[in-house]
């Protein structure tokens, strides 16, 4: 596909993601680690102008000298910023704004796209698409958590398909052999510098399940007091769920004695048979402890992604987030991407419904803080 | 005035308040004693619908079973509410729906006060009203935060005189006799619980000046160095500065060597003439304390005040906001209006521009918590 | 008496308060508001040693270097010091330590006292040897937390009347007319700057108990669901109590159905006959409330003080602590004493069984925080 | 050794580390994650009393019902305890009645040990007697805490050699070849849960250093202004440096332009040759990358260890602490003593001059939260 293409084609895709919000919907955040659908919209297109426009195209003029500040998420070396947890703090600019903004960049882009690029801006833009696809994840994620909290549970999507995952095959565990394996990303094709640099692992024998944890499985863990007992949880885990009176996965409540779960398509029964979602690092652990199994590591898991499904949720690993030997961060602004968040988050493989469907690689690693519910994360188990 | 004509010129002055806002500026909370302009739309309309529709008329059903949720500012006999810090997490209602609320609720409002009303339905229609008039001053000053927090300065209203007011009069003390006065609200017009009984206090012989303090004024107390030296401020104000870094009333920056400070019709230079304004309680009592001279008592001021011209700004007194003597609150539901916030605050007297003109009376009493810098504040000074 | 005969009295009388101590009891902090006794052992022979001994001993030297930095309270003029939470991080000076600095200013104090002193120099010692007594009720009050806070509940004096005080008294008003009063302190003899200027005031008649509340009176309010109604409650009270879950006096729990309390003597069955103590101002305000009454103001108190017995708790009043007309704080350090706290807090009148027995006047003016439980704190009711 | 000369030698040389101190040196918390040394000398006991006397001893009584409570340190299993941040609020038991506590355990364990003893409990007496020892490097950590907190840093040990490490050797790197190798404790001496089961792992080839970074070259990296370039720092550290003010190492500090740092033998200008101390794993990070250089993993750590020296300070790693695969906890109550901890902590090896003698082992795995300075750690760079 031509770059021009692939560009308008994904800051396409952000936009009707949005399409089903009201404007009141695109400035709030209801905690810290959601971003208003606003700021996402900003900053994506921020991103291109800041990385390819104004480096690229001579004389270009920044189309706002406020939007560094307001769109700039986390580059030291990009100058100062909101913080993180005031970026619901602004009603201006306003969505019509950065829409407009949208445009002016999207103008800009495409015709710079219309002719040959350099290799280096071929990198960055790119790093640009894959970037927005990332943020088209964490806004679904975001919409999500705004609609949730809200108690009268807003539709995003009628559609009731949107989201849920019957599991239907039988939950066996495949055999794999032990030995040396290659994992990281080799190919020319796109990857993060995280992904790199493709390395030599050795893995003993090990069991991993064809299939997802479901409602139904971790209902009984919950049924059975799991949440009560001290012996499945990690330390910090536990003073988690007691510090925030956790006793259940995001988004479900008891009503009536029926498990409810808030969903895009509104608040349904939860469903026995499909995929759980949206529980925290310490819940999978706990879960998996209370199973006499555990969670695989990211490399257990790059191994043996060819022999099942994969794609509807993201899957807790058992491996922090650490750089990979002989890891090197991008040159410039960039470098700032991955490397620096590697300390206190733990990794999570393959990818979900929200994840844009070219957005996926078996090398793919995503990361967050181990108490973090509001990514479409599930469970595959190990032994 | 007839009570609908009153109550339709009340409710209409609100949205006119609201004109000049988008929508994305009537959502969000950037700090928690702020409200979002959408709430105030819905907690004035809940008012009347709870405290005169629900219980006067008969059959009346309540327009959305969530909006005591939603718009119960802080009523334990109206059941749970939105916490205040969390007032800016929801979107929905939307604006559309609030005004629509609105509306729904001016029809029936209006059906029922085209006959005759009880008496006691009448008290609480005037104190919906007097309510509504309070919010819409609380209205500009959250409207005022909400823009003076973005580093755009957003323009609500080009027309500059607003919130100026210059003091052309000379700084001079009027003395006022001691001796036995009546303090507090003894005429059948409406008033709040917390003005009344009317009691009889002595005061001692005082001076008071005629004129507001100026800019000009507070500019040499910043200018001596006022906010470095412990010698003028209260322990508490004196921690609140350190802890707040405060070096100048709120909505004040020095750019270029320049004070300016952030107003309705947008960030302008400080104008030396005008009324200072935007200051804590501690604030002018350190003022105070360097000029030598002091605040006076709520009750000298209402004693003064035939003598001098008020109205531009709430002006601090060393008063707490205590009860008067044999107070009673009202009962029922109202009685929460003012009387569980008699501790720790401090009173307020006069009026501002922000308030509406027919909101004014000389026994008014406004309080605030001493820290507190966005509502119309300003400094008169006794000796 | 002899200066230096009543300086040896009350400093020796500190060191007597003391005696039941363990080493280990001097040094720790187990609530932000506490001082451990060691602090005020040093504390107070600094207060002698800079305000006298460096003063007016041309030539004296400092005793240590780092003392101020460990013993100054709250003074900013007398330069930087340990944050009054963090007076329990130390475990130097020594007690033994503080004990040697004691004796060393003591000396130097009996010899300055030996000769003639200065006008300037009595009053500062004056307020030396108040000071000093202030905190010895400091002293048994911080004893009573770092004791009652451990769950071993040690005693500090078997002397079992120790505290207790039992109203024998029948409940009754007594009637005080309506008139103009003095108020404040009008005589040679010492007084704190609060207590002065006495001043003329108005008071309308009212009626004003004989007696304290008992600890059965409020149990009744207990009992009748009062921590759990929060029509009685200012409030600040309501949130307080929720937030800290509070749902008794200070050292009340129930044990197998019994309500126990800490006392200086261990921990003992509530008894109903003696006076409540222990209670916040908003715990004060709720049981005057619910009982249909109200609390006294300071200036009630004060006109009414020579008709009914006090003197075993500090009695919260219905005023806030402000300056009286004319206040003017002490010259130099010592006006930091009082005047600086006059914000957000409510008078106490009387005196309680841990003051020292001379240091109790009818216009003597105590202030805290209105959480603040734990002083000896009482009740009197107005109506 | 005999088991008993084992155990008296161990418990007796707790006490010896004890000696140098006061009273109320044992009694304080100057921060939450330190404990006071009367709760280490208390815990350990209760460790023995509550494993081994409890268990294997029928009909031995507790010593006191209410050590439980306060010795108690993190065991789920074992009941109620204060909670960390609040083991410096107890004055009681005293210094003497702990030391009384760990007579009677010892004369109890001592009677215990002179009879052949179960091989559970000898599990369990090995357990205890490594955990004693590592609450006496604990123990060297606070006190130097304790005494470094204080602005008159008292010596502890007038010894100058305590602590410091000159480094003579060249700081040269050795390669180490790649490929697999077994890691984790595999022989039948003792070792803690986590550092088994022995696994096979491959490593790619590396290159270590023989010796630790020195204060110079870390004085290279802090006059490089280091800690304010974003660039070398992981983005939770760059904000731990940024909330938290540091600009150095703990216990150091400039005076009169001489870096100057807190040691157990008092303050001393910090000696360029000697082994750095007391810095985060971020700090560490930070120095690896400004070097261009990078932390060892924890395996690439015990494949080299056998070729340099080590010993003196705990060498921060690049790994996250997490189970070993096929990780077991052991039964029973110490299941909790290592595995749940296994999150958001990094890897340190080695030991350090505070360690027992007796108590290192090459694969002894030691943990920290990122943030932590106060353990005596290092860094070894490799690359």
């Amino acid at each position: 596909m031509e770059l021009s293409d692939r560009y308008r084609m994904v800051r396409n895709r952000t936009e009707v993601i949005c399409k089903p919000l009201i404007t009141e919907d695109f400035v709030i955040q209801p905690a810290e680690f959601v971003s208003p659908p606003k700021w996402h919209l900003g900053h994506t297109t921020w991103f291109f102008e800041k990385l390819i426009l104004q480096k690229f195209i001579s004389g270009y003029k920044q189309y706002h000298s406020s939007y560094d500040y307001f769109f700039n998420s986390y580059y030291e070396s990009l100058g100062p910023r909101v913080s993180q947890p005031d970026r619901g703090y602004f009603s201006r600019p306003s969505v019509e704004d950065v829409l407009r903004y949208r445009k002016h960049v999207d103008e800009h882009m495409d015709l710079y796209l219309s002719e040959q690029i350099s290799e280096e801006a071929e990198i960055l833009f790119s790093l640009g698409i894959q970037h927005e696809q990332q943020h088209q994840e964490l806004l679904l994620m975001d919409i999500k958590y705004i609609f949730g909290f809200n108690p009268m549970y807003p539709v995003y999507s009628s559609d009731s398909a949107f989201e849920s995952e019957e599991i239907k095959e039988k939950n066996i565990f495949i055999q794999i052999d032990g030995g040396m394996y290659t994992i990281g990303h080799c190919t020319d094709d796109f990857c993060f510098d995280n992904e790199k640099p493709a390395h030599q692992t050795y893995v003993a024998p090990f069991r991993i399940s064809k299939t997802l944890v479901t409602n139904h499985e971790y209902l009984e863990f919950i049924e059975d007091g799991g949440y009560g007992d001290f012996r499945w949880w990690l330390d910090e885990g536990w003073r988690w769920l007691k510090e925030n009176q956790i006793s259940a996965p995001l988004y479900w409540r008891k009503s009536d004695g029926e498990w409810m779960h808030y969903t895009l398509a509104g608040e349904k029964p939860v469903s026995m048979k499909e995929a759980l979602c949206h529980i925290s690092y310490y819940e999978a652990a706990a879960f998996a402890n209370w199973k006499q199994k555990r969670l695989p590591t990211e490399f257990e898991w790059e191994i043996a992604a060819r022999k099942f499904e994969w794609g509807s949720r993201w899957e807790w690993t058992s491996s922090a987030y650490l750089p990979y030997p002989n890891f090197k961060p991008n040159e410039g602004p960039t470098g700032e991407y991955n490397g620096k968040f590697m300390v206190n988050q733990m990794v999570l493989r393959g990818a979900s419904i929200a994840t844009p469907p070219d957005h996926r690689r078996i090398t793919y690693r995503n990361f967050f803080h181990p108490h973090r519910q509001w990514q479409y994360s599930g469970i595959r188990l190990a032994e």
